[in-house]
């Protein structure tokens, strides 16, 4: 054997080494930190503070006076120029169509905002002190239900730029009894901290992993021992960490947006576009390849999260008190987000699947609340060195899992890349429309995906 | 010799091939494409169009009742979340400092707004109609200067979120005689179309390629046959391209971010992070290097990028007759890209370099003029894939070229990885300060910069 052949073996041995090694180092499972159960979140010195424990009724109350101010504002059309010619919503949301939904929004929806405030306290709300920070959340019992066995507790996790208003339509099916289900579920729709009603942080730090203890001792404050959890968005990634965490108290996993962010799901994920109907049904691959095509939607529709991954307080400037670049900015995403082809809309398909009082309602819960800038806060907190290195998709997740994935969802994965975190992903259901606002465009269809995935467990067992 | 030693020969053998077509097709230089110089970009119809020739005199004139809108605008600070405690400006613009600004700019710079109007009026200003719109600038001629071949034309190009503003400081030095040059200057500043006074198109696809033809023709209007280009951030993009493509115009180019966007420089750069020492000298390595630093810090500050090539009208609508949105979002710039360790500073350092008045006056350029969305949408004209194939910097540009290098501009790239393009680097200075907005900063190191590098070229030569 010649002396290049001889190299090239020594190399080849090294290079498969190097290999077998990064390979071990990717399929490494992690293992469930620590978890600090009662990190101060609130301002100031933790030492002074003593936690309110009561749960407080709260319901929306506003002033004749902050609804006159908006009016004020929205009244100010800014000068914008002319869209492009011939352009719709390809360079961001467009002009004319902003006229209109501020027009509607002015004559119409504010007109009747008695009725709308009516409509958002529909529902039972409350206030409690978790960690430092006052937490806001539906609380929905069901009614003429006797036996507890029956009542199934269920976290619904609400993501950006939505709020707990994405499950006003579904709420009222899971809570009452019908035919398709021997159970109810009795519905805690928490505010994430910083969104809407429930107090932001001053302190640094509060990533989506602390968030998901949050909103575990907000289910322990209400004796919740075990529970289901429901999340799409950023209540998919905190859901998925609650459920990561606590392993013995989430009784299942439903998600829109099943994520895995171990880099071993990215290498799959590159590996299964060679031949990508043999790991997922031929008729779904559209769901995920081709990757080209994948990446170049995300690329364009995540300006938003780069600028709030590092520069929050900048963009969050800009919007807070300013009622209609709020709603271009968030209107935005539900367009684009429920389908990528509505760019090319006139008037952005929202009145497709949306009203817009529906619309207006969550404007309204960041515009009254001001909460703009720390909703924006969490992508700084989750998307930073410290944070992603944490790697916490690694550790196995063994609960029952249910990944609905929509056609138009912005990010999905693969089970195959899935299943290294969650290893027990027990319902997977591909839909062929419906994006990433799924809660108010199918209520129907998500509520049915989640009595499909419970009613498997149900029957099985009766843990609760 | 075995059958493993000779696959392997035929496998290296086949990836040289490949390698050495790679290095061909990246090696390969372009040619100046044919240039249309009467594109139309005004509203409508090119057919109905007649251009007026005329050089009109401009002022800023501005009612009282403006101003006293904005004034309004001003005392109606947003209810911000406070800071993250201990942060200064890592999550960007700080809230605190935003407030003092703003107080500032309504008790102390508003009440004096004839001065600054005056301030902004000293220069002649004129509008032209080119291809369709409306063309501002500043034009400034030398004073007791009799011989013509004393007098060089030197067109000055600003960028984002920059206006003529950038140069008011320096245009006097370059405009008025002294020991150092056998000559003076007659200065061009115009704004870019979109940008302050300048209109904006409403025609889609309005490029750098093509803002380049417009700059050329408002110095074809003006009577230049031949002239200097000085430009800096999107002023350095577009003067590349006129150097570009009006080799026999262009008697220099001078640029304090010069550029080569041709993937062979990026290759180059990657290559030069094996041993940085070899490629510039060692003191100037922490330009360029550590790549990854280097690469941090453009994630880090480059999401206003993404947002902008992506969702302009969004960005825009949220900026647009917000005057508190709009200082925070543009003046962030001033901070981190003056020194990126300014992130660190409760004020931002924007007074160590800058005074508030300047500051304000490029921030009411774009606030007077609606013009911010306009400005925003050259990021999507310039960043996607039709554009981005065109790869104009692969046509070799043999004017003579002067690079400053300034440390904290916020992308460099060594003379190796420009001279493909720029194959007549005759001056690269590099300074040990000095950020994105170096005209307003060091007006006197610019100053230099150019004089030093004009001289190289007016002793040798006597072609105007």
């Amino acid at each position: 054997m010649g002396f290049l052949a001889r190299s090239i073996l020594v190399i080849s041995t090294l290079l498969i080494a190097v290999l077998y090694q990064k390979y071990r180092h990717l399929t490494t499972p992690g293992s469930v930190p620590t978890i600090e159960l009662q990190e101060y979140w609130g301002a100031g010195d933790a030492e002074k503070y003593t936690e309110l424990r009561d749960v407080v009724p709260f319901e929306l109350n506003y002033e004749e006076k902050v609804i006159d101010t908006l009016k004020e504002k929205l009244a100010n059309f800014p000068n914008l120029p002319q869209p492009l010619e011939g352009a719709a919503f390809q360079y961001g949301f467009n002009a004319h169509r902003l006229r209109e939904i501020v027009d509607y929004w002015t004559s119409d929806y504010l007109k009747r905002w008695t009725e709308r405030q009516s409509y958002l306290n529909q529902y039972p709300q409350f206030k409690t002190q978790i960690q430092g920070l006052e937490i806001h959340f539906l609380h929905v019992k069901p009614k003429n239900v006797r036996n507890p066995k029956r009542i199934l507790p269920l976290l619904m996790l609400h993501g950006w730029p939505g709020s707990v208003r994405e499950f006003y339509e579904i709420v009222p099916k899971l809570t009452t009894r019908s035919d398709e289900k021997e159970y109810v579920f009795e519905v805690i729709v928490p505010s994430l901290p910083g969104y809407g009603f429930s107090e932001g942080t001053v302190k640094q730090g509060l990533s989506p992993a602390k968030i998901a203890v949050i909103m575990r001792n907000l289910m322990a404050r209400l004796g919740f021992k075990k529970y289901y959890v429901h999340g799409g968005d950023w209540g998919a990634i905190v859901g998925n960490l609650i459920a990561t965490f606590f392993q013995s108290e989430v009784l299942g996993f439903h998600s829109t947006m099943c994520t895995n962010s171990a880099p071993m799901a990215t290498v799959k994920t590159i590996i299964g576009s060679v031949a990508p109907k043999f790991i997922v049904g031929e008729e779904y691959v559209s769901h995920y390849y081709p990757l080209t095509e994948k990446f170049k939607l995300m690329l364009t529709e995540t300006g938003y999260m780069h600028i709030q991954a590092t520069k929050p307080d900048t963009i969050g400037t800009a919007l807070t008190g300013n009622p209609i670049g709020l709603a271009a900015y968030i209107l935005e995403k539900f367009s684009t987000w429920t389908n990528p082809a509505f760019r090319d809309l006139p008037d952005g398909g929202l009145e497709k699947y949306f009203t817009l009082d529906t619309l207006l309602d969550n404007i309204m819960i960041y515009y009254l609340t001001d909460s703009i800038t720390t909703s924006q806060r969490l992508y700084s907190e989750a998307f930073n060195v410290r944070e992603l290195t944490k790697d916490y998709d690694r550790i196995p997740a063994h609960i029952p899992t249910a990944c609905a994935k929509f056609r138009y969802e912005l990010f999905q994965q693969t089970d195959w890349a899935l299943q290294d975190h969650f290893r027990n992903i027990i319902q997977s259901n591909h839909y062929d429309n419906g994006g990433h606002f799924v809660a108010i465009q199918f209520p129907d269809i998500l509520y049915t995906d989640i009595v499909q995935f419970v009613n498997r467990l149900y029957r099985r067992e009766d843990q609760y």
